[in-house]
């Protein structure tokens, strides 16, 4: 870490941080500029600690931390790609690019049945539905709870997909648990600490959406607080940050997916839908994921968009999906990947 | 709401849309301009049912909302300003400007003891503290938990204050319960949808802080949902939203002060310590809060900002806070409203 | 357009709005709503005047504009795409993704005519550098400005390849236009009018950069600018947003490719090198653009880039610049596109 | 400035860097750390050379500037703050705030004529209006050019007050000279260099408005463009940044008041009729600036704002701006400053 000290801090001052510093433990170098001093602090460093105690002196101008400050996440604690095992034969990870689909929310059996076999007959492994919906509005429909995630495990054994579904609260942890193959949590609590911990204990593997202005170095915390429980399976996904343009929902960073993979080991997959917020742009959004190195897609999917209880707007009708996924297999190809269509 | 028919519509393109409003219950009204075709949906409209359904249909460009998805919160639902009591003599949306003050979080007795007592004799009624602690990083000081919370208060009744502080979790709705006298829902939990249903059930006054990147009518909406399950004892605390500027920790937003004001009958609070993230920058902050018709400041106080386990480096030091409280009052008087201090 | 008149707006208010509008010589539907009245206006609408106008009646809530305000730029104006061509074998906006490369800045003849020799062998077709250079510091090295012209002229011809250089100034057009063939605007002066209206007579090609902060509106209203001067031959080119995130020097909105070919018949350029601000993600940002539908690229390449006067950051050396056009000629065909590498 | 080097940078990466630096005539430290190395440069140092030259070396991780870009505009530069005078008794940055209104554009004689009586009635000493108008759009109203600056020195002279006015090309700066008494460049042209230096030899005061989106450090650089040739009569105007809410035209930065007077000597000037866009907000707006330290307003006042030009969706009646100012002059007294009103 550095510590850089105002252009009027004179001998007493520095002395007095450089005290500070040592008192806590840590080994300083100063070097004094032409106009400013800095110090540079040598050791194991305990960040906010140090912050902290630090950013209350006033000749201090700005502290810069030097290491990152996610350790379990960093490719300089794993080098090799986390490859995610799901049964025999779906991972998340390795050169296959893992296809997520399915409705934003299951509505009744015939609707996620139909979807479940379309999705698994186009190519998906991995059947998404959300049982408990965060909803903007506390008027809106909230989800089928239980009940949904009992029509998801239905759909999927009949398919034979896996299921992703969202958690939302610290306290469906366990029942979720028991339908689930991976755990869902959304952007709006991709800072919800506590249940990052609660699912970080829980066994299955987690797919952390980022927040809608969370810094990748803020999103890569919220992973660490997850593996910091044990739980090294985690998924990055982006799902689009908030930016002045109003055009489309979000604005879709997907230049986040060389840098996620040059920072951290952890697989990243990219939701086109809520990312774009427009049917009309999720095959192209996609389209820019596989080029760029995505591990995986999550794509809404409905038999009837017109009729969506949720997210009518960004569903691809069954027929654009496998339309889609055909695409992107002569994209996957041409960067090495792999995408399975029929 | 309106439907905005895309310029290629043809006519039996805009007959089915009027269909599906009319199946779903409407009534609708449509303009044929020059090159586009409006519908004007009337009724007591389910905003999202609506969006939902005909967000999907390919040949509509947009839908433009009319009403606002808010209704307890509105000044159209109620137009007198909502006054919180506390007691006998502590409110919050009076004429008097409340000032809540206390460190980031509480760390021990001593600490918690001499700024309730530093506080009060500066003119404060609330004092604030955190047990359970957001932090950024899973190594971090997390919080004294139900030890810091019995502090809180004890230092609370030693100087006659009232209690607010954060809950994280909806498991610990009713813990905190037992201590505090305001709840006080953070910025990251905005959108924890869980959590503001049951502080909305437990029956004391909520604080709900604005998150990073909400837009007023989100913030709003949030509200709503606390609202919604019967609490109408709902404070807004604006604490800095997320731009490009890196100088500040947030940008300040001070202009939501009048727009809260006018959209909703609640409270504003302005966090200047948050908003800010810097320690010279708080005192002009308030000021400016004052001047723009805030309701109330929550600020943070440190005996030794220098010492703190977190944010030292936007914690005022006593002296400071009793002198920013003194200026206060002067601006205060000048746009006709009373701020306290001694 | 679209007028929405406050909730307490009462029949008097409601018929001095619609007067205001007859008077201006348009036609007008109102539709009372439950809770509000709304206005359809009829008729080839000035926009802004009618803004204008309207924005001042205290009882009008908003105004929501339903045609865009752009019209030769629009894909309803002229619906095929526009191939703009230069000289015999070069088109911008064709199947062939045309490729533009050299350094940020002319800095002397062996620089220049080496970069231009490697990147025509490398499968160019048109040589970038900068002679007039926009700094954020007066300090900062601002260019070889008409010597700096003379040598891209130089190069190019010796290498059989066209230019493409900034004008940042109205004075400077008739000058850069003795040398150039493609006018760049930066994204400075995206808005800068007077050089937009002096380059759309210069009858030349332009290629517009958007602004940090231009929503896409803005951004084909400045391109509406030059081509309402008679210009018709303008490129968009889409190099990066600000956002919240700093790892990169942008965030580069590959979604605007869609969207942009969508709205307008204008070709898309993607800058990787501008967008991303990182020479290790230069590549993964133009597979991407090329697998999204882009028209061409813009790509900084430097001989040295760590002698480089300005953006060595970004910079591909000529080997890293070949081996990226050859990925990329893959990924062209895997979306039926062509780009040619050796 | 300090290097931090990459974590797998070895010993003779870390040489290299050193020696570059040392070639190009600067003092070095490099301290070791636990995982990284980091390089101080000790000299009077050029920031841009040495971020080109060193941006390019491979292990380099990140480069941190330690001295501010600007020299002239910094109070290590000149502390004493900035006062403007324009002749006997108009100053801009003394105790007194000064006010400076009138409409969007210059529309004809007696709306100028009657706002200038109007304004100065109310107490304010300078006359805002536009001759040329920056628009969005081609097709609106461009501004009378040289006949409104005939008007703007007739309407000036009639009523004794100083005329304010945007230039937006280099090519008009002669000509505006004439009439105007200070320049003013738009949020549009921040960056517009040549314009830029233009003024800075026009012999007059500059008023900058801060660019959409520009750091606080960008805006410094730009009026360190103008101070570099020598003109140092520059004023700051912070009229609203973009950010993702879109119920204000812009976010009012109130805390850049604060900040850019503590980092420059410059006056600070606020704009809240475009930074909020609404004129319901303009007053509260105005209230916070005066209450946290601006020297200035600019306000957009109109004989009738439901027939103006531009902008009437934000212009004040008469009767509000004289309103606003009496108000306003018990807050400047509150803080200590002064604003005199009728």
């Amino acid at each position: 870490m550095i510590v850089v000290m105002e252009r009027n801090a004179d001998a007493k001052d520095v002395k007095e941080v450089l005290d500070r510093i040592e008192e806590m433990g840590y080994e300083t170098h100063s070097i004094e500029g032409i106009s400013k001093t800095i110090i540079g602090i040598i050791g194991n460093i305990d960040r906010e600690e140090l912050i902290n105690s630090l950013g209350a002196y006033p000749n201090i101008e700005k502290i810069v931390p030097i290491q990152e400050p996610y350790k379990l996440a960093n490719r300089s604690f794993k080098n090799e790609p986390t490859v995610i095992k799901l049964g025999e034969d779906v991972t998340i990870g390795g050169k296959e690019i893992t296809i997520m689909a399915g409705p934003c929310a299951v509505e009744n059996e015939k609707q996620i049945i139909d979807t479940a076999r379309a999705i698994k007959k186009a190519g998906a492994k991995i059947l998404r539905g959300g049982a408990f919906k965060p909803r903007t509005s506390p008027y809106s429909f909230q989800g089928l709870q239980e009940k949904g995630l009992k029509l998801l495990k239905m759909a999927a054994e009949d398919s034979g997909l896996k299921i992703i579904t969202e958690v939302m609260s610290s306290e469906h942890v366990e029942l979720i648990g028991k339908y689930t193959d991976i755990f869902q949590i959304g952007a709006r609590n991709m800072q919800n600490f506590y249940l990052l911990k609660k699912v970080g204990n829980a066994g299955k593997p987690v797919m952390l959406k980022r927040g809608l202005t969370a810094t990748y170095k803020e999103f890569i915390m919220a992973a660490e607080y997850i593996m910091s429980e044990g739980n090294y399976n985690v998924i990055l996904c982006e799902r689009g940050i908030r930016t002045f343009e109003d055009y489309t929902r979000n604005t879709l960073d997907l230049i986040s997916i060389p840098v996620l993979k040059k920072l951290t080991h952890l697989p990243v997959v990219i939701d086109p839908s809520h990312g774009t917020g427009r049917r009309d742009l999720v095959a192209p959004a996609a389209t820019g994921a596989v080029a760029m190195g995505a591990d995986g897609l999550i794509v809404e999917v409905h038999p009837h968009p017109v009729k969506a209880l949720s997210d009518g707007q960004q569903s691809l009708h069954f027929a654009e999906f496998r339309e889609m996924l055909r695409n992107l297999t002569k994209v996957a190809r041409a960067v090495d990947r792999k995408i399975i269509s029929y």
